[in-house]
C-alpha cells in the first residue's frame, strides 16, 4: 500500500537490532485515517472470504483491528490477551509466545467463548518479523477449530522470512508494506 | 447511554470482588459498531473543547479511543505503554500506576514527542473504578504541559468512588454507564 510505504519512509526510523520504529503512526501515536485505508485495502483483497471474526493481540494489533473491522461488516474482534488476569475465567485457550521487542516468553489467552469452531478468521497484527506471535494465534484458531481465513499485517519485515515461510504453507498473507532492507546507518528502507 | 446500559444488563456478569465481566463487548471481544456509538456520545458531550488529542493506555482502552477518534475529526490516538520495550526511546515520560484488575503496581510511559505542551487531551479508557489508571495518565499530561479536557469512560463503577472525586476536582467526566451497584449473587446491576 503506497500510502503505508510512504509514511514508513518519512516518519520511520531504523535502529540497529532490525528494529523499525513506526510509533509516529502506528503503535504508539495512532494515525486513524491511514487505519480505515488499511481496513479498506485488506477487505479488497479478502473479499469474498467471509470473514466471521477478527482476532489480533494486545496491544498494538487492536486499534488497526477495530478499524479494519468496519471494513468487514463490522464483525467481532477479539484480542489474545498477553498474560492472566482475574478478569477471565479458566475456560480458556492457551499458548506460548517469543515477543522480539520484550525479548521474553510470555503466555497468550483467548476465552472459548470468543473463539468456536465454525469461525473464519481473518488475524490482523501491526507487525510480522519471524512470526511468532502469528503462531500463536493459529495455534489458538486451531485449538478452537475456528479456520484461518486471511492474515492482514501492516508492515511485514520481508528480510526474516516469517512471511514468506506462512505463504509457502498456504497462508494468504496481505502485508500492506514488506520491508526487503533497512540500514541503520543510512536510514534507507527498500521495500520489495 | 441507554445501548451500553442495556448491553451491559445483557451480557455483563457480575462476580465476587466487584468484579463486572464485559468481556463479551468491551474488553476482550469488542463490538465495533458499540464503540462507534461511544464515540458519538462523546463527540456530543465534549464538543466545543477543541480536542487535539486522545490518550488511552494500554490494552483495553486502545479500541474504544480509535473508534471515538473518528467523531474528534481524526485527533491522533495515543496509548501509554505499561512496560519498558526496547522500541521506546528513553525520551519519556513515567508514571506508576496500580492495576485492580492485575493486582500489581506497574510503570507507564509514554514518549514525550507524542504528547506536548498545548495538546488539549481527551482521557479515554474503558472502566473508571478507584480512578488509578485515569490519575496515570493525568499525571503524564501535567509532566508534558498538556491539559486535560476532559474524560471519556465507558463503564464507572460509581460505588468505588473515582469518578466523583475527579468531578469534585473539576474534571469534566463523561461515562457512559455509572454502575451504582452489583450482586454476585442475584447478577442484578444498578445504574445510577
Amino acid at each position: 500500500m503506497k500510502e503505508l510505504e510512504e509514511r514508513i519512509r518519512q516518519d520511520g526510523t531504523v535502529k540497529p537490532g532490525n528494529v523499525l520504529k513506526v510509533d509516529a503512526f502506528l503503535n504508539h501515536q495512532c494515525d486513524v485515517s491511514l487505519f480505515d485505508q488499511m481496513g479498506a485495502a485488506w477487505a479488497e483483497h479478502f473479499a469474498g472470504k467471509r470473514i466471521t471474526k477478527i482476532l489480533t493481540i494486545e496491544a498494538s494489533g487492536i486499534g488497526i483491528a477495530c478499524m479494519a473491522a468496519r471494513h468487514f461488516g463490522n464483525v467481532p474482534v477479539v484480542f489474545a490477551k498477553k498474560a492472566q488476569s482475574i478478569n477471565l475465567d479458566g475456560d480458556q485457550y492457551t499458548t506460548t509466545v517469543y515477543s522480539f521487542t520484550k525479548q521474553k516468553e510470555f503466555p497468550v489467552i483467548v476465552s472459548k467463548k470468543y473463539l468456536e469452531a465454525g469461525d473464519r478468521v481473518l488475524l490482523i497484527d501491526d507487525f510480522l518479523a519471524n512470526g511468532k506471535a502469528l503462531r500463536g494465534l493459529i495455534a489458538l484458531c486451531e485449538a478452537a477449530g475456528a479456520s484461518v481465513e486471511g492474515i492482514g499485517i501492516a508492515v511485514e519485515k520481508g528480510f526474516q522470512g516469517g512471511g514468506d515461510k506462512l505463504r509457502e504453507e498456504g497462508y494468504d498473507v496481505d502485508s500492506l508494506a514488506i520491508v526487503e532492507s533497512m540500514d541503520p546507518e543510512t536510514g534507507r528502507i527498500e521495500f520489495r
